[in-house]
């Protein structure tokens, strides 16, 4: 094992907390046995944190990102650190803040884009899209082990959002409840959906159409930008609804040079509001496809999706889920009833994506579950969006802990 | 104008109703020229009609189709003319009903599929992506000639979904009320939004990455099918919801050996029900995707998508819309506010792609419109699928008129 940092324990700092910046830290460890019995060889896990570990090494908040997220939460959820107004919900004077990115991400864990010994010939390879497949329960055991060389003894509460949800889901069923105090479940699912997985296959097939793609035996200098361009368009829109981008690009058009219409397919120019509508979101969605390509790469988007596809948490757990004689439904509420801890569920009336309905299913199946609704009229993104709400909705369930 | 068929009628039959089966015509017209300029020589369309005009000749049902439909309305909307129960509201011993085919579309009117006469060189070529931009106030224009040319005096209800109820609404806008006399406007918007916008150039981009595309001109014995399969799954999937794919790939898992769970990516295998899922809805996206491929070409795609995202009852109608100071909202209000007609607006809760926003912003802008919600689990294509429910309330519609 090779750490580059551990977080400072309190104790260390002779009892002064100081709140340390949030620092992008690895950990790579000798190996790691993945659940399809593949063995990755010194894995690096990338994660962040701020604030002390108390003596009692259990003052941990766990942050769990979504897909295209990253162990640097204070990007993308700053307003949980530094809220515009009031307390923030991740306090570093109190907790220990911890994210770890997860298998397959570009953001600096063990991915496509890392490289590898080749037994045969010696050589270092980059992984690509030979890097084996993960699930997210792989994650939260090779995150364990990045928590037990930072000297974490149990986390008081694991928080996480659509992908991030399904992690925390398997924090208390992989590490009980001793381990795992307190749960907060947001835009996420028991396990993914076919309307999930239907739109992973749309991307997918983007991706799959893009010359550049090769089967994913691209250089990265000449990566399947115009292929993953397309797939990020049809997930962001998935994240977001009909009234986040009628107000966004209708209510704007007021500012703009209607004269000039919008030049339509095949050259001809067409007057009116609705072609000028046409041309923001156009343009819109072509600057968010441009900018995934600068952040993300395809493999990792690939692998990702396949991890999202296999999460379910009642695969293995219920002896009857492996049965035909016992729908998934019943397995998925027996898992769910095994989940004691306090837990707070979230759930976004406009998501799309991960519907409402999906967070009520965790709500009822969880004996010891809150649940709350996130006001926003921008779907699964909301999570992302409202993050004033989400912090008054986490200092609310923190504080009653 | 060479015409392959005009419909009989009443009179020509001595007074004996006689129900023909529907049949696919064509008339060809000498020239078309359309909103943008732009003058078609010799253009075609194909139409479908059943029934007999009475001797007034104004007992049409007029049908107008959506992106992927074709003139043959018995086809896609079966059960109106041939209900399971009941009677039928496309009657065809009372009313004369007549479905035109849009610019554009690979059914029989003129399209990029079609042919026309280069005048530089003489040889006949086809369109392929220079087929001219047409707009849906095109297709009314000229569908209005063939129903000239039938001997058509007044369409007693114009009815369309989707595409084909933006096409509805241009009609008592271009031709007034003496000449239609109602309306019936289904899943439908006054223009085209922001959100459909985004999802067509979402869709185009995975058809522009596909290298068989080469801009269009590709040839007709290699299309562009994997990005047209990519754009069609993305469509598919905003017409459905969330509830229909559990519903449809949830439900069944039962009856599937789960032991041998599903290939992921990598081909490492993963047991468990989202996995068996996540298979499922794959092979039911690959195979809607290869359905579409058989049905219909790319460029025709490309050029109704064109066609919605010009949508706008508003443009040019409204001289304030054309400037700064009055924004579109109050455009489509003035302009919605001169459809007379008695209007039946039918929205379907569950559409996440022109949710029922819209349709009740037609109920409200119409000042003779009543509002009526068709029950559906499966969104947008809850017009097609919800067939029976939609025939009770045009039967009622059309029996108060």
């Amino acid at each position: 094992m090779r750490a580059d940092m551990t977080p400072p324990t309190a104790k260390q700092h002779h009892g002064r907390p100081e709140i340390l910046p949030t620092r992008q830290s690895y950990i790579t460890l000798d190996e790691f046995t993945l659940e399809s019995g593949t063995t990755l060889i010194n894995p690096t896990i990338s994660f962040t944190f701020i604030g002390l570990l108390n003596a009692t090494r259990d003052n941990v908040i766990l942050v769990c990102h979504a897909l295209s997220g990253s162990a640097d939460f204070a990007d993308w959820w700053a307003s949980l650190l530094n809220p515009p107004k009031g307390k923030p919900a991740l306090d570093p004077t109190k907790w220990c803040i911890i994210c770890c990115n997860t298998l397959g991400s570009p953001y600096g864990s063990a991915s496509p884009l890392t490289y590898y010994r080749d037994n045969a010939t010696g050589e270092r390879r980059r992984y690509g899209a030979d890097f084996p497949a993960t699930t997210i329960r792989d994650d939260v055991r090779i995150h364990k082990q990045i928590l037990d060389i930072l000297g974490v003894r149990a986390i008081h509460c694991v928080i996480g959002s659509s992908m991030g949800g399904m992690t925390a889901l398997e924090w208390p069923l992989l590490f009980g409840a001793e381990y795992v105090r307190s749960l907060v479940l947001i835009a996420t699912a028991a396990r993914q959906s076919a309307w999930g997985a239907a739109w992973a296959e749309a991307q997918r097939c983007s991706i799959r159409c893009d010359p550049k793609f090769r089967g994913g035996d691209y250089e990265l200098d000449d990566p399947p930008t115009a292929g993953l361009a397309a797939a990020r368009m049809a997930a962001l829109l998935t994240y977001r609804t009909h009234q986040s981008f009628e107000e966004r690009f209708g209510g704007r058009r007021e500012g703009l040079d209607r004269k000039n219409g919008c030049v339509m397919g095949n050259g001809v120019s067409v007057l009116g509001g609705a072609a000028q509508t046409a041309c923001l979101a156009r343009s819109y969605l072509q600057y968010q496809g441009s900018k995934f390509n600068a952040r993300f790469d395809t493999n990792c988007y690939l692998h990702i999706l396949d991890k999202i596809d296999s999460h379910d948490i009642a695969r293995g757990r219920c002896p009857l889920t492996d049965s035909a004689a016992v729908d998934d439904g019943e397995a998925i509420k027996m898992v769910l009833s095994r989940i004691l801890q306090p837990t707070l569920v979230v759930g976004i009336p406009t998501d799309g994506l991960y519907p409402v309905c999906e967070q009520y299913a965790l709500y009822e199946g969880i004996p010891n579950a809150a649940f709350a609704q996130l006001r926003s009229e921008d779907g699964h993104d909301g999570f992302l969006l409202e993050a004033e709400q989400m912090n008054q909705l986490l200092l609310l369930f923190l504080g009653a802990q």
